[in-house]
């Protein structure tokens, strides 16, 4: 097969803030890579599959190859959004310039990624968190139901959580230490002025105080009870992932390597090191997919 | 003095959903009452006075009084978003029809109201929650900075947690029992419906879902532990102002009679039963800032 026919595959993780691609051959070797903006279906199918051509004529640009080659490529697309049937369906409705496309969640990517194309299971524990398991042919999914009122152990409801002490901190009913000082110093510096930027702030500026729960969970006690609490419900998500049959579990997003070690001796029995991440897993989805 | 003279005492009372005002001769003796739409100063301070100026006008034309009689009529402006550095500065730059207009926030009347005129504190649990006191000149104001990170034992954080306990119940993470069938069936049935229902979602909405956290408090074991949750914080508010020097703190808002018999012995060692409502307040301020 010359270098002009062979065919391609292309792995694309498409979340809220970013679009990045990885091209392979059909070894599953990594040819080269791209990125572009955000590409979340719920969002708008049209510009989440624009962002993935954007992200993949990257990839072939970085491999050297232009954009007459987008007719050769097998595309694994994982994107944000389409656990939705809505925003599923409308992904599915774009039209495309690949030679075909599977289309999946980002957290599904993940999972293959995690356990090499097995089955396994994930809890991703970004600015959202979600657990998904799969298991010969069946899948579940757990939680991430958004920032307001589900992603446990998520950055954006620990920073939330970090604001609430601080305001009560600051007003006597709980003690006011390094993790109230900085959390109320990061808002504007008295609870007038936080009501001010809770008023403009949504989950990516909520999951910026979470570093600061983190930086002193060894010296403030209000710290430590926060992450401790959201490690427990880490490990409920890791549980029932197990409880469902995933014999193995991987945490995978920003705030994995905070919570491995305050999981639950439950959740430690089954937690194991992702092998690859998800764009290894839309790569392998990619590949899976395009074969006959 | 004639009818036509002798000068009149409105108490005003406005909220982010609706302003109320009373009508009362120099004795306290109410003459009539009115009421008109929102009166948050923090949404804009012409608007509120002007709720207010309308509402003045209702409690007139209750009274058999025509528009000729404001500029008899010394007001006591009791109005939500004044503790607000902006907000107050702004309603006070206002112009008015009024003999005299004195200005306040909407807990400070209620305190007022609660107490007679007289010291006491007083911890608001409505759709959000406030705690304020009064001493010997002195003031303190606790909570109530806002329905993501603040209003313990308001309406809207209750509802929310009853969401997430039903999205984590969906999700085999919790018993799925009465609090948490009725809360998903209020957003729509299931987990992505929640989703949605969640985007368009404000205060008020989470707080619609509150009842079923009362109505499920004696059958569904999730439903007392929320109330349970938040009546230690409500608690909590009462202590801190007794800590303060609050000899007595009434308990205000629809959810007052929910937590009354659920408070710490702290908290129910200090709490009264309000003598008088935040009206009673806003006259009672009106008649004493007209005083000479």
């Amino acid at each position: 097969m010359s270098r002009e026919s062979f065919p391609l595959f292309l792995g694309v993780d498409g979340g809220g803030t970013r679009c990045r691609a990885r091209l392979a051959d059909a070894t599953g070797r990594m040819l080269g890579e791209g990125v572009s903006g955000p590409a979340n279906a719920r969002r708008g199918a049209g510009a989440a599959i624009a962002a993935c051509v954007e992200a993949a004529r990257a990839a072939l640009a970085s491999a050297g190859l232009d954009d007459g080659a987008l007719g050769r490529v097998h595309a694994g697309l994982g994107l944000a959004g389409v656990c939705q049937r809505a925003g599923r369906e409308a992904a599915l409705a774009e039209p495309h310039p690949f030679a075909s496309r599977a289309l999946t969640t980002d957290f599904a990517i993940a999972c293959l990624g995690a356990h090499n194309g097995g089955d396994g299971g994930v809890v991703i524990v970004g600015t959202g968190s979600v657990a998904y398991a799969r298991k010969a042919e069946r899948e579940i999914r757990v939680g991430g139901w958004g920032f307001e009122a589900s992603d446990d152990g998520g950055g954006a409801p620990l920073g939330r959580e970090a604001l609430r002490h601080a305001l009560r901190a600051a007003d006597g009913l709980e003690p006011f230490g390094p993790l109230a000082r900085d959390t109320l110093e990061a808002v504007g510096g008295d609870p007038e002025a936080a009501v001010a930027w809770v008023t403009a702030a949504g989950p990516a500026e909520f999951g910026m105080l979470a570093p600061n729960v983190v930086a002193h969970a060894d010296a403030d006690p209000a710290a430590a009870a926060l992450l401790d609490e959201a490690a427990t419900r880490v490990s409920a998500l890791v549980a029932r992932l197990a409880d469902w049959g995933a014999e193995r579990v991987a945490l995978a997003g920003g705030l994995a390597g905070v919570y491995a070690p305050r999981l639950s001796p439950r959740a430690q029995a089954v937690v194991v090191t992702p092998v690859g991440d998800p764009l290894d897993g839309a790569v392998a989805l990619a590949l899976r997919s395009a074969r006959p």
